[in-house]
């Protein structure tokens, strides 16, 4: 798909807003102002608004996550040792923001639960996304494809759940933690 | 604490709407129309406005969670029965609710982690309150202070990244694979 400069940067700026403050404390007219985009673009490309927009954010956000997590997760052939290592990487991500990002879809997931169907599904499909790549980085490593699946759910919730926990205390402990406790899971979990 | 009905009825209502929605969507006028209280009500008991209330209905939030699980977790002696038990019944409580309630500081947690600091303490309270019901109960089943320490951190995570993933994919099914898997590791974790 060819982006245009005016409709990737609406995409961006309104990605890095939601990560930063949720889907409901974004307003257009912020989107506009940080982005430097004419009001004209913004109807141009988006013409049903904020929703879709921020639609097409959280598919560029989880875009973004996949790549980051299959490149991550290349550089060892043990997912006992790789995921680990992901999770360091995000926890020195979250410390360089000052704890303003890190888990970009958390507050719009929960916002849209019941708002909206629209960015319900791109929360959806931008979660098992990221899974299917933990899923098959378990597989390779010897799991079955069912336990990969479930162990991937797993270590996603502990990402999710441990960037929460380490942007509300403002300190990367748990995320580490969670890191190391992993790797002990993944290391002594029988594969079936 | 005496608590007043108009008082408390403010409180309730707040933490009944920070959990469906969040801290932004939450509109002071909203509040007092699902809590029937007059505004005057309002301004008596929380003359800061919005962000005291809030902080209050955190607390409330808090206690009741520490309740919730001080309660569930002294079903079973064996933290490795008991912890995967609670999150079995947090599932329950998640469908009861159509995925519209569970992890009820989730969204305000980061909501507020750069922009109230009060709210963002009284989060910080709320999970290092619930973060050591779980290092009681492991410590009480084998598991030395800091170890237990360490591993209500990862308890507290999976649940509330399975509560975002379950209610994102309105269904529990996430949920109920972290309880058996924190289950299995809670029974092969060696006790240090």
């Amino acid at each position: 798909m060819v982006m245009n400069n005016a409709r990737e940067q609406l995409i961006e700026t309104t990605a890095a807003l939601v990560e930063a403050q949720g889907y409901h404390a974004t307003g257009l007219s912020q989107i506009l102002k940080e982005s430097g985009t004419p009001k004209g673009s913004l109807y141009y490309y988006f013409p049903a608004g904020k929703e879709e927009l921020a639609a097409e954010a959280i598919a560029h956000t989880a875009q973004l996550l996949v790549k980051r997590a299959t490149e991550a997760l290349a550089a060892d052939d043990d997912p006992a040792a790789a995921i680990p290592e992901f999770i360091r990487t995000i926890a020195h991500y979250v410390e360089a923001s000052d704890f303003a990002a890190g888990g970009p879809l958390i507050t719009v997931a929960l916002e849209s639960v019941t708002c909206s169907e629209r960015l319900n599904l791109a929360c959806q499909d931008a979660y098992r996304r990221l899974q299917e790549v933990f899923a098959a980085k378990l597989q390779a490593g010897g799991y079955s494809a069912t336990q990969a699946t479930h162990l991937a759910s797993f270590v996603t919730a502990a990402i999710e759940g441990g960037t929460l926990l380490s942007r509300t205390a403002h300190s990367c402990a748990v995320l580490r933690q969670i890191a190391d406790d992993l790797g002990v899971f993944l290391h002594i979990m029988p594969k079936s």
